[in-house]
């Protein structure tokens, strides 16, 4: 395989092939396992489950349930719950200035007017806030949830309520989900013209079951690094047949998901799961990407000592000039007082190191999936698992030693924290710009391939999300554009800058 | 034209026609003005100055001189600042481990045997290292200065005793300029295969005065901005007739130069030139690129408040994020104590700026060339100017408020700071990685092109640097390349990775 | 009252007054309102929240419980939690190896040997690592809570069950604060000789019901600000019968608990009430004393642009070279997003502040008490309360902007995160030496006044929290201990030193 | 001696004494060795030196000089070079706002009218604006040098062409020294009733040759660490007959000189010797008390990793807490790049420290005098010393090994970089406040003691030095500064506030 390949998309191809041989052909309710996307179970185990002590036992597939308006075009949870959604759903307005102005720039000329969106992502406020734009924007929108876990019960119903067919519940089991998604897609009189997805389930799906219907699609926007593998993958197989927008690299996406993000989230996702002190503490961080540069920046910070392990000898050396202690695992494992993967590898934590770690060592996790952890090694009868917390184990070794295991090695930031809504407020703003391109881009802009966002709308994401900062761009004079010779307007800089 | 095309090249662009067209034909001694290029003259105007307080008012050219071994193949200020010189060089070794590194692995096989490399660039210990490294590989040099100002002329000596011809000194002429660089091309007898330049006037006068020496030429590595553009330039026309290679582009080269220099160098070069305290000092940066970063980060470390101005809505973001109010420039100029340009482009400053300014407010230049601060706007009858120190001039308005202006608006960094060996290191080491590769490529690899070092190179180059910071390199097992698809010794990343 | 006496005891003073004379003197169940100690309901009131869910509603003082000895000198929620609060106190004990320590290196001669302590603290795991330790060192202990919300029921059904005589349970009335209280120190053939208090509840309740007690007393341990203002006052009127120690004002307690602690629990308390995103984030911190440095200091590193106001030009200028923009809450009210106040004064934020906050502000307190943000002037009809998670209000103007109020002005860190174990362990420790230097001082040595820990002992617990990070101190040879003029053990600091 | 006593004082007290001792009881000129205090040699060796390269051989002493007024009361360089000082002493005068300010405000009640104050102090610009400033409120003032090197001659010549009897130039003999004491002081018709002291040595010769002056002057202020110590020296004997205000240990003072003005200075001194960068090396800070604490959070900023040696458990603990690994030096001595002692302490770093270093290691003091490395011990002939630039030496072992050794282990920051105006301001407005509360103070106030600045006084400072960073302070409210049984005006704190 070319070195030129990114390796991310060498992971994921990796995970998926293995995915897609073992798909059934024939889903039967209730018959199928293990058959969904990893992502589609992965994240969000926890977050949302101070929201959720529901003991209503029934599905909701067997409940009849009503709007206020008489539709039942939809299947959540519980319809009652609407009103405490909906206020989740101010409150998240608050925090996503970018779509409620698109809202207003847009709302005049409707651009999606005529648009027919499918959507498969996490059913959150966000998504809702992203939904209800969509709608004011001139869309017609059908809704399943891309993860059985995610979905917050209360906000699905208040998008039922107000009028959206949602599919979605915490909770579902595997047919649930592709029953949801099917409820979506099959729908006599209506047809999707626009795609939505966010993980690559629901693209797969209308592959699989409805290829017809992708000659009304205009095309496909994918939020996913995993979903954005699969696109490569027809792409390349020949086999995509509309074009399709990949929003997961686009800069703004990468720097705030990662860097920004990441900066916060591990302190809080290590607060929230065992409540330790970071001042003086010895910290380990496998690896020196975006993730680990957020990660390292912020315990450094909070005045943790910390060391960084690398393959790459530039980032290597980024570590270096940042102020951190490059070395090899083995050479700090017995020292430190916390272990961090972020390196999107795997095996990166070794049953030999979790059996060298001093005693109350925590593990955890910030890189991608669960593999980086050596979970499985830790399954062995000598050791003693006890979960002291929810998304907390103690594994205990036959001396006594301890090792705190913080969600079972899967993602800390997405199983411990939560995901600030400002950073979702710029993936769903991407969306929605790419939508909007995609729906309107003239016969032949775009063609049956994978296209990054274009810089300028990059920049415009960017830019309607700076009001929240107060924060004031300087315009260049028409001198200044000629000088540089660039349009006043952006884009800016050349696709390779690096920011 | 294109939006695609890197913002800094247009600025060269513009900058290059005017200075080409200017450029006259016939060069007679002394004749010449205004037509090297601005990087000739642009730079390290003030850095060596302690190391010359020369009053030996004849010219190096009137000179005969004579090194110990009998040659006079050279032509410096004075070979009796020999011994002074080679300890500048110890030293330097010292702090480029790289380049001693290159030596011992490559001594054997003498990768550049044969070559004949003809150098123009800044002549300093760090160049002397390289030189002396690219004569230890096998290959022959002559080298001229790439600047009117910045030869240390103990070094020159140094070399031209140890046998180099090596022909600049401090303070040349125009005409001096140009004479060296043809001394160090017209020779009999001996004709480049190699051309390694810095500024791109030496491969400009191969052009005019011997284009066919061409013929010969294996490729040229050129290693700053200026030149690069022309190269482009060049290539676009169709002009250009063999290989060169872009060393300025490479990572390594561009995260140490801007970000990490730029860190160390701003503080340097404020305190040398003022003494001011950066405690509570209200600060602004125009331009949020790495130079931008670098200045910003080191300034909030010592305690300034600083506010950062962007035309760019992704690099005024990143500027929210990491703490630093976004404005217009006209929003805090009258509070500021310091006015920091870092933007590439021209007109930064306006003299409105300027008449709004408090006193004593510090005026200076990290970006790019002079053109950032609109200093001819300051030469007008009623202002007064007095130098109070090296590179530090007050300019006065009527009323008794006075300017702090640095480098006469030049670059701060080149001018009252000096650049580490370590930042040096790097550049030379890649320059020498690049000649090797140019020179040793077989037949095809490179075409009539402008390239960027391969990425596998760049990594090479930064982990010929980890040992000096004792940073140990974490390899990849068999089923982590595997599982990742990367070849275990590299490239790691795809080339649009953005570090 | 002199300027030269503490700010911090002023303004307890105010307090106190107003509540020595509030109290009644007759005490019935139930019968009792506000009579108890503001800190004995200020704190905790949510952070352990977590674990009891309990519907039992029989009162623990109806409830007839023995432990597994037989024995029935205890009152707790449920003696058969026992076993999963031992779990949590061997989990404190991983992060207190200063009393382990203590416990090994004291257990030989039992310094405590023939001590009777009784005690009134937080119930919580780290308080039973304390009283296990005591009663290691020899001491018998019977205790009470000092706060009606603070007890861990587990962990006071641990202490039962080990056979500790606890009186305490989350949710006591003010009836059962005091029956609780009398239950350790009124038992038939036992008299305590030994007072360890945390907010004077229990010293004041043995000055009260039974003074005799005080002969047979060797001495006070007081923890808090409120508890040691108490006994100031009483060694003023020359009511203190016994020596008190002082523990609040120690070095170690000190930083930890503010400068270092705050740093980390402003973060946590706002991201588990918010999820906000810091970076960007305006925020204005009222007061830059120890809190207020830790609370910047964070914020600082997390991205946000931090405003401080303060009264003391001295720590004014501290702000100032530390890089925060000092400015009058008003300058910058409308613009901030987050509102902190840590200045142990009242109505710093004020009715007409918080009507000048823009929609969305968050409004916390890390000072003292609940009196900074002038709570009360948002019970008025014209606003709505909307309770939107635990701790957090939503405040809403007639025009629909909202103020997101947290803890109701209470104490971020106590009521919204949890204080690191090991912060804890400093006090715990702390606590301990006190009680052993105050039980085996010789006569004399202290008389009926209150005193600072002596320097070598804040020293002495320092040193013994050091093997926690690994940390190595140096030791002075002879020959500089002479050359210092210092002792080679300590104390190494004149008793006015900054730190 | 009591352990309770400043350690400061104790190392002086050990110098101090001997120096007396040795001192001869007749003063001839030339015939005094090594009799004036340390710090009159220690200080500011080469800071100026760039001010200063004279060739006029001719002694100050020996020389006829009128200012343009006609007088002759002063022995300086040369008065010609008055108008170069007269501008260095105005741009002084843009960075000390605070004396600017008292001159205003205090110029019509001209506090110090009658006041004859004899100095020593170092005589720079801002030491100009300090005496002009003191003219300003009325006072007559002499001036001499304290430190035979430190004496800008450009500044003496303005001060005595404005008038000022000054007797002071760069480079005086120890026998110059006296002399130029004796002139300020033993005049005909002129009898001081202040003394401004900084070392102690203008009021030592008062002491020795003109006890009889004591009985008219009204107070000593003492900025130094050693004159400090010579008055409680003084006072504890009984000798010291007339009040005496230590400036050293204000809050304002001890806080900048110290944390912030080190956290500069370290960065200056070792970019103006070394031009190393700072990014990725390892370094050592022995000692964490405020001078290391600086110098660490500069380096930590800047990319280097910081380790820490200690004795004291107490600032140990608060290294660990701010991120630094606490070792022993020999942990650490083979593998750090620099090498910085910030103890007060003799010989932290001894030969066989040395012996250990690294190639290329750079050692050097940012503590007290010079005795914190054992230089002596390097002083021996199997090593080559090796002046590489001005207060550089490279220390040569017998294998090649270079140390590269700055300022000769003397005071870097003193010696290798500059101390910021500003900070200077705070001191000399603390000395010009002190002067005008010892001359006003009614009868009884002070006593023949050594007194600390009020703490007000100390707030004074503090609050005059805002306006130069736009700080706002905000004042109390009746009811808050009742609440908090404050005086509105300060004083804030207690005496035992630790800031």
């Amino acid at each position: 395989m070319e070195p030129s390949l990114h390796r991310i998309q060498q992971i994921q191809f990796a995970d998926q092939k293995q995915e897609f041989n073992k798909r059934p052909t024939k889903i039967g309710r209730r018959s199928l396992s293990r058959s969904i996307s990893q992502s589609s179970t992965d994240s969000y185990s926890s977050a949302a489950s101070y929201t959720d002590s529901s003991d209503d036992e029934t599905s909701p597939r067997d409940k009849q349930q009503k709007n206020s308006k008489g539709s039942s075009d939809f299947c959540v949870k519980n319809i009652k719950q609407a009103e405490f959604g909906r206020r989740e759903i101010e409150i998240a307005e608050q925090e996503m200035p970018a779509l409620m102005a698109l809202r207003k720039r847009a709302q005049g000329e409707k651009p999606l007017a005529g648009a027919k969106i499918v959507g498969c992502t996490h059913i959150t406020a966000q998504t809702a806030v992203l939904m209800e734009t969509l709608g004011a924007l001139g869309a017609q929108c059908r809704w399943a949830a891309c993860n059985i876990y995610s979905t917050l019960n209360e906000v699905a119903a208040a998008l039922a309520e107000s009028g959206f067919p949602v599919f979605a519940w915490k909770g579902e089991s595997e047919d649930d989900f592709w029953w949801c998604i099917d409820r979506c897609v099959n729908v006599e009189g209506w047809q999707p013209n626009m795609i939505l997805d966010d993980g690559g389930d629901l693209t797969h799906w209308i592959y699989k079951k409805y290829p017809n219907m992708f000659k009304k699609i205009k095309g496909i926007v994918e939020e996913s690094v995993t979903g954005v593998h699969r696109l490569y993958q027809l792409s390349k197989a020949g086999k995509l047949c509309v074009p399709a927008m990949n929003v997961n690299d686009s800069v703004t996406k990468q720097k705030f998901d990662n860097l920004y993000c990441c900066r916060e989230s591990i302190l809080d996702g290590l607060k929230r799961t065992t409540d330790m002190m970071f001042g003086g503490k010895q910290v380990v961080v496998c690896g020196y990407g975006e993730v680990g540069k957020g990660c390292c920046a912020a315990l450094k910070a909070m005045g943790s000592i910390v060391y960084v392990t690398e393959i790459d000898p530039i980032c290597a050396l980024q570590a270096c000039m940042d102020g951190f202690r490059l070395v090899k695992l083995n050479e700090v494992i017995r020292q430190v007082d916390i272990v961090i993967t972020c390196t999107g590898n795997k095996n990166v934590v070794t049953r030999e190191h979790l059996d060298r770690m001093k005693n109350s060592c925590i593990v955890c996790n910030m890189g991608h999936s669960n593999t980086e952890i050596d979970v499985a090694s830790l399954r062995t009868p000598e050791l003693t698992w006890e979960r002291v917390r929810s998304q907390v184990d103690h594994v205990i070794w036959p001396d006594g030693k301890r090792i705190v295991l913080l969600a079972e090695g899967r993602l800390l930031n997405l199983s411990c924290s939560t995901v600030p809504t400002f950073v979702l407020s710029i993936t769903a703003t991407t969306q929605a710009l790419a939508l909007i391109e995609l729906y309107n881009a003239p016969e032949g802009r775009y063609k049956q391939d994978v296209y990054l966002l274009p810089k300028k709308m990059d920049e415009y994401v960017a830019s309607l999300h700076l009001p929240t900062f107060d924060a004031h761009l300087t315009e260049l004079t028409d001198e200044q554009a000629k000088y540089l010779g660039l349009n006043k307007n952006g884009p800016f800089k050349p696709n390779y800058y690096r920011y």
